[in-house]
This record gives C-alpha cells, sequence and structure tokens, in this order.
C-alpha cells in the first residue's frame, strides 16, 4: 500500500468526489452529470444498504483520490462459489501512475479472499487497453466477452 | 415464450436438477459435482434470501428444462443506473435448439425493465461462439473483456 493511503467504505458525503472521479475519464464524461447528484446519492443509499455491497474509496489524508465498487455475489456454479466483482475502478489524475490502482486492486482481492470468495472478476471496456495489460499484470485472465445491452 | 413453459424462483427442491445441468456442459462437466449437493444447497439459501438475486428455472410441466440467474447490481456509474446481470444461463440437453434460451433471456429483460435497470450485461467464455452469436442476436454487444482470477 502507498504510504498515507487508506481504504475504507464510502460514506455520502464522499459521493460528489467519486461521481467527479467517474466524469473525469474519456468515456465517463459522456455517460455522467455530475452537476445532478441527486440519483448518485439515491443510488449510494441502497449500495450502501446492501450487505453484498462494498464501495470502497482511497483517502490521501480527507481527500478521495480513488475508488472501486466490490460485489458479492453468491452462485450454484463451480460447487456453490461465492465470486467477487469489481466495478467502477478509478483514480484520481493527480494520482496517476503512483500503484493507486494496484493499492485498490490488492485491497479487492484481500476483502474477496477474507469473505471467502473463490474468484475475482471484472470485465473493461475493449477499447480500455492499459486497463487490459494492468489486469494481466495482476493475475487475471482475459477469458471472457463481455456484453452488455442497454434498456432504453 | 415456448408453449407449456412457465419461468420462475426456484425453489430447494429445484437445486440437483439445476446442478444437473450446469454440469452438463463441455466447461461445467470439470468443475462441478453433481454427487454432492451440499454445497450447491447452501449457496441456495444465500441467494434466496437476498432481494437483488433471482435464481430462474424454466418448467415444462413439472420437470426443469432451464435455469438463469438474475442479479440486481446497484451502481454510481451511468448517473446511478442499476444493471441486471445474468450467469449460469443452462438449457436441458434435450430441449436444446427449441428456443428456451431465448426465452429464458426475454424473461430476464422483461424483468431487468420491470425494476428499473438501466442495463443488461453477462459475461460468455471466450471458447462458447454459439453462445456468442446468440447473444449478438438478442442485442447485446461484444463491447468489453470480461477478466477472472481464481483465488486458491
Amino acid at each position: 500500500m502507498n504510504e498515507g493511503i487508506t481504504i475504507d467504505r464510502a460514506r455520502a458525503e464522499d459521493v460528489a468526489a467519486i461521481v467527479a472521479m467517474l466524469a473525469d475519464d474519456e468515456l465517463g464524461a459522456r455517460r455522467e452529470d455530475p452537476g445532478n447528484l441527486a440519483p448518485y446519492l439515491a443510488a449510494f443509499e441502497v449500495i450502501d444498504a446492501d450487505p453484498h455491497q462494498f464501495l470502497a474509496v482511497a483517502r490521501r489524508g480527507d481527500r478521495v483520490v480513488g475508488t472501486l465498487q466490490l460485489t458479492f455475489l453468491p452462485g450454484l456454479s463451480h460447487r456453490g462459489a461465492t465470486r467477487a466483482q469489481v466495478e467502477a475502478v478509478r483514480v484520481h489524475s493527480d494520482v496517476r501512475g503512483g500503484g493507486l490502482g494496484t493499492d485498490l486492486l490488492a485491497w479487492a482481492e484481500e476483502e474477496a479472499r477474507r469473505r471467502g470468495a473463490a474468484m475475482l472478476q471484472l470485465t473493461s471496456d475493449a477499447s480500455r487497453e492499459d486497463a487490459h495489460r494492468f489486469y494481466e499484470r495482476l493475475g487475471y485472465t482475459a477469458s471472457h466477452v463481455g456484453f452488455k445491452k442497454r434498456l432504453g
């Protein structure tokens, strides 16, 4: 873990900083609306109330500098294995390249092991080639195709 | 929907039939153990108690002929959108090619819309090329790479 970085559960007062990071991204800029926090705060309440969810923030001092969402998915396949799914990984542009992404994923893996998950899984947009190299360095295998269908 | 098919929530007494379908599959045969139902029944209890989970079975009469697991994932990204995730889609070998897979995915999409999800998502092993064509016919886009990491 980078010195001075702590990772813990997000609080409602962190939502604005998380949304700013989601929007500060080539893909995110097209789909987020940081000027209207209400739908994000409503979603935060649902996440925060769900024991299968852990919305994490990395802080340096009091400042939010990274985030990811970890979901625990019970399932029958793989002999009743629980999967830990990672979504919405973001590192603040001010601290990119300093290893915070590695810290966030290491935290997720430790938490997944602690809760008995048999597998970590995530999908990454096909255009994010740097991210794909990053996940492969961390021991992930690009074994699957990720399909999405928007509901209009 | 195929005539005579109903889709509803799985019950504990359906678990053996679901596991038999999970195991009757080129990839599943290597990783499932239908002779020992205990871990599957334990996982079923967790799924069944979670309001964000819907383990579905398709029945013809009293017989289980298909399954999928639908998970509702709250999230901050995409303006606080809920995603509906499909896992563990299986159609009994006796009824393959009869459109039951299409029925199962149509059911999942209807349920996702009913619960206000903005997106359906799933991953499929890169080797399942027939499945990929199937999902593309149903309007899914292969926009992402799916990464997995097993925790030993």
